[in-house]
């Protein structure tokens, strides 16, 4: 049996999983539309995403919006879909783009997304609000021998890493999985192809699309053309897929697909590797503000190229960098030397420029050695205000561009010449192991 | 008395000293002549250069033009004029851009110089040639009372370090000198005057040049507008004469014109220095090749050039840098670290590039590390071939670009890592000391 069809076999749902997930869905069902007729709602409940669209993978979540009426004031719908949600699945609220509550049912995961009834695709408002057109395109024009090719395509994304839309993986929605289906035809068509995808591959399924977007891929939305289905897909998420694709199809491999779990290295590992290099390590450790992960996630990267900025304007060689959040948020930097001289170079202006005699005022006594000439310029050796990497981020890091809710937090850093290592594993791991995960 | 009437007390030359020069004149002259005529040559001897145009400092050079007849071809004048300079002097035959004999007579320096007799400058061919024109052009235009303003101002140049158009000053020709009295009337007008001067300041005394040069002083010679009789002058040599210009006017004092002997600094200064600075010291040493000064230096420069070249290309960052010739070439460098971690970081292309198949054949094993993607390109850590700029230097010498007389020659490098204060007291002081000649 080839690897693909052994793959489809296990994540395929078998008769009695979808009786399982059809009761639970009915029963849902039944409960939302008795609680809004108490309430006095005339209220449609649909099911959406994956599971309408039967291209779930095994533990679907379980999408069902909740349409009011249009003539519903909006403050209202919100106020009493939410309540009608929190009664029915006893679950937590949530914030999107859009309010929802979040729950479980018969140990399904389950979101009650309250929402207009809305006529065509020409009144959409937020990205929730397009979710039933996309599933009725997809149920209109999937083939049914495609919905496993996708199952398929999902689980190698998600063992490769790169399924899932959400700021944390800035991957592949389930939705663009299955337009690249139908556009292809196939999964291993659409392997085949991403091996020739470029930065800019612009793909489409119908006629019109003519916006330009500046995103390593775009798939127009055939529900609504001057969107880029593909837009939350990042250039890393996009070069690891094509790497796959090319990887793949010189040795298929179920590994592709289910990789091993990834431990972090231990500490005799991570302290070879430290010697090894013979670089710095820096840690640098935020608290975790108490926001969702697709909040954060953002964060966490702007902090992250504010950081790299700061290390480099003052002259830290940064070789490699990587995050990790847990409790915390955590930076590891990989640094040419953690520790710098003294003194610093200033290039200053030419002598014969009249300035030239401010820049002489200002050094002349403040520098470590007196002004000199090079070239015809002034030249000082100027003291640096940090020469160790870890005092810099410390006293530094809220003159850098950073995520909003990192800032002001109380940031501590370490580096490789402290007892780094324990305790700092997963942080280290991070940086350390660049394996791929079909490599694990 | 102020400072230049007592500087030009010491450098005028008295009646005595006057007889004392114009008898070894007549001496020599005398002398050439009789050779001449007994080899059976009708030959003008013609005193030239500062002698001749009486603005010489105390032990002049005396400079003599043997000029032939423009008949006798020039294979022949060059072997009887050294030959006659030869038997004068008792000297030793030099060669510029034109052959001349070398010697002292009655304690004075003294050139022979064989040339031909030219009737006007557009005869002109070679620097040399221009000499008598130089001569004649300043007898007839130079005040009396400007030769001591002509003194006052070389003494100043030869004070602050820039007087000689020689490759090891490349500063002001003693010609320049009395062109710039000639332009701005004395010293004190011309020291003034450069204190406004900017890079490509452009003079002249006399209608015509209009040859654009790239150099930071432009003179248009008046007896040939096609040179630029600054040419030799260095950006930092005219730099530091405009600083030595400001500083002057601020405080008059005697060690612009007499500054005292700079001493290298003591074991002890310099182990502080090294201490203090925190940076990586190296020094570069070849042998003296046995070429002239003036084509010594270029070279010098040249090969200072390639070898901060090749540091820089290697990740070595140069804070400083500074040459010592003596009976060696040395070469000191003050490097932010001697020593880099074993693996460089070396991006590559875009993981969807055809060609990034061909980067990860490269790399793959024989990088330090995997290959690994980041935003959308191929990253890998690549060991270094030299990891100490020592062994740098040492092994790679002869790929930068250098003097050709240094090139191939053995050359050795040490860091301050090992003993290296010992014996090359000069040499680092020459990268230490970084004082103008009127502040020590």
């Amino acid at each position: 049996m080839s690897v693909e069809r052994w793959v489809i076999s296990i994540i395929s749902p078998d008769e009695e999983h979808r009786r399982t997930v059809e009761r639970a869905i009915s029963e849902i069902k039944g409960l939302v539309e008795r609680k809004a007729e108490e309430l006095g709602y005339d209220i449609e409940v649909r099911l959406v995403g994956s599971v309408a669209k039967d291209t779930y993978l095994p533990e679907p979540d379980i999408d069902l919006f909740m349409m009011f009426p249009p003539e519903v004031p909006w403050k209202e719908l919100e106020k009493e879909g939410l309540e009608i949600g929190r009664e029915v699945l006893n679950g937590e609220e949530k914030y999107a783009e859009h309010p929802y509550v979040h729950g479980e049912h018969r140990g399904f995961r389950v979101d009650l997304v309250p929402c207009y009834r809305l006529r065509d695709a020409s009144e959409l408002k937020s990205s929730v609000d397009r979710t039933p057109f996309h599933t009725d395109f997809v149920r209109a024009r999937l083939k049914d021998d495609q919905k496993d090719q996708v199952r398929l395509l999902k689980r190698f994304m998600k063992g490769v890493g790169v399924y899932g839309a959400e700021a944390r993986t800035e991957g592949f929605s389930g939705y663009l999985v299955e337009l690249l289906i139908m556009r292809y035809g196939d999964f291993r068509s659409v392997i085949e192809a991403a091996t020739e995808w470029e930065a800019g591959e612009s793909l489409r399924l119908t006629e019109g699309g003519k916006v330009g977007f500046d995103d390593p891929l775009i798939f127009y939305d055939p529900v609504d053309p001057n969107r880029n289905v593909a837009s939350a897909l990042s250039r890393d998420s996009f070069a690891l897929f094509i790497q796959a694709c090319k990887e793949y199809l010189e040795r298929e491999d179920e590994r592709f697909f289910f990789p091993r779990e990834r431990m972090a290295f231990d500490i005799d590992t991570i302290r070879g590797e430290i010697e090894e290099r013979g670089t710095s390590i820096m840690i640098v450790k935020f608290p975790r503000p108490g926001i969702t992960d697709d909040n954060l996630y953002p964060q966490v990267r702007k902090t992250m190229q504010g950081l790299i900025s700061l290390l480099r304007n003052n002259d830290f060689e940064v070789l490699d960098s990587a995050y990790h959040v847990d409790e915390g948020v955590s930076f590891v930097f990989e640094l040419e030397s953690e520790a710098l001289p003294r003194c610093r170079r200033h290039q200053g202006p030419p002598v014969w420029i009249s300035h030239s005699e401010r820049f002489l005022e200002k050094w002349r006594g403040g520098a470590l050695r007196s002004p000199f000439i090079e070239n015809g310029r002034w030249v000082v050796m100027a003291e640096r205000e940090c020469h160790r990497a870890t005092d810099l981020v410390t006293e530094k890091v809220d003159s850098t561009s950073m995520g909003s809710e990192l800032r002001g937090m109380e940031c501590g850093a370490l580096s490789t010449s402290e007892s780094l290592v324990q305790g700092n594993e997963s942080i280290l791991s991070s940086l350390m192991d660049k394996r791929f995960n079909w490599e694990v």
